[in-house]
């Protein structure tokens, strides 16, 4: 396995993503479909599948040997044994509302799970990835190493969730139980907390629902700067499901006691 | 009035504090003071109080016959009838957390209200102004005119706020309630959010509690941007308290019309 050129394909990929996804970020007119036939509000711009189509248009040249996992257009098989995992825009809300706080998620994975991921956010300038050796961030203020902030007191903690209500009833709740215990949370930030956790800012992210396309790219990320990706059980969540993400084992561990017991 | 100065002053006082807050935006070791002597949080930074620092050295050469009221260190009375009206970090948490949604706010008021205002966001490198005939954006993607979305149905509203709960009790109640009626809630803006108004992306801010440093700069880029921020009875709201920003006047009645029912 060639490391640097996939490396260099992620890039091109988020480089490729990056020119399809800014001349419909803040335009008029963009509309958003509703996937959901039972009418809850899922939004799927003409942006999202032009960044998938720009992304799969690349590996169709340089890695045509390689799977794909893509939210808008699906599956496609390999025979490398590599999957290329990839969300065009998470946080479709997030960009609708115009806020800086989606991304593109690129990962790639083998059967084990994701072994290098990339998220950008395109608007700021900001590339953060992780894997193969690699754990930085490319942005409006140079480069830097990613590093989480290690073990840390849950009442010291800082969490983060995107939607306030979480999951169902019983994931609100157990979310709610560990937020009441933090410093403080924060909402809203989409795939932007789990870039702030992996740069030692922020210490757990708590979500419900998640595919594998949400996670992937995120747990290759936060792992390669020293944090921990985990279902609420502590199994491995690459597959999605309810996440919690962790600077250190303290907040973890603090953060599985509660979760663990919802139903 | 040289309109002109005033402006040319704005933009320099917002140099002054990209300069003075930059090297400490996810910087380790910041630490985050409590102002409240009942212990709620409230973090109050190094970086704040070097930020209004910085603006008051240029208002002192530039505008000394103007007063200052500014979050960290208070009023100083001027005698030209303008005052500077600051907020050196809006969204300290976030800062804290370090998300891009915080942002310096520079107002200059009259006695009755502000006439012009400023957001900026250093980190993104964008920078919102409104008053004496200008309402732009200066950002990554260049120069753009701001100019809210205007009137729309409730059931098609994008809503901001920054914190769940909002306020207290009633007020979390009656937002709740204008929340269950859009299109759908984001959280966690601070006052990016009242730029995304003004910049015809999102329809509605609410939110309760605030100061007039808070608010002044927010109501000069809005009204410049044809849009309305008043209080939950429809009345003005620059001195702070109760915010209800709008991008027509048809979400505006029909958030007040359950707004103004709050105890």
């Amino acid at each position: 396995m060639d490391q640097n050129e996939i490396i260099r394909t992620a890039h091109a990929l988020a480089d490729a993503a990056r020119g399809a996804v800014l001349p419909f970020f803040r335009s008029m007119g963009l509309t958003a479909d509703d996937k959901r036939p039972d009418g809850t509000f899922d939004p799927v711009t003409e942006a999202d599948r032009a960044v998938e189509r720009a992304m799969r248009g690349v590996l169709a040249v340089r890695r045509p040997q390689d799977g794909i996992l893509g939210e808008e257009f699906g599956q496609k098989a390999g025979s490398s044994g590599l999957t290329w995992v990839l969300d065009p825009i998470d946080g479709t809300r997030a960009f609708l509302a115009g806020a800086p706080t989606w991304g593109v998620l690129i990962a790639v994975s083998d059967r084990a799970g994701p072994i290098y991921g990339l998220i950008d956010q395109p608007y700021i300038g900001e590339r953060f990835e992780g894997g193969f050796g690699r754990a930085r961030v490319l942005g409006p203020m140079g480069e830097h190493v990613l590093a989480v902030r290690g073990d840390r007191a849950l009442d010291q903690a800082i969490l983060s969730t995107t939607f306030p209500e979480v999951g169902s009833p019983s994931e609100g709740a157990a979310f709610a139980e560990v937020a009441r215990k933090v410093k403080f949370a924060r909402y809203g930030l989409d795939c932007y907390a789990y870039s702030l956790l992996a740069a030692g800012q922020i210490d757990l992210v708590i979500e419900a629902g998640l595919a594998a396309y949400d996670i992937q790219a995120p747990i290759a990320v936060i792992e390669a700067a020293g944090g921990i990706v985990t279902d609420w059980q502590g199994g491995p969540v690459h597959l999605g499901g309810r996440v919690v993400a962790a600077a250190g084992r303290q907040q973890h561990e603090a953060a599985l006691e509660i979760l663990s017991r919802a139903g």
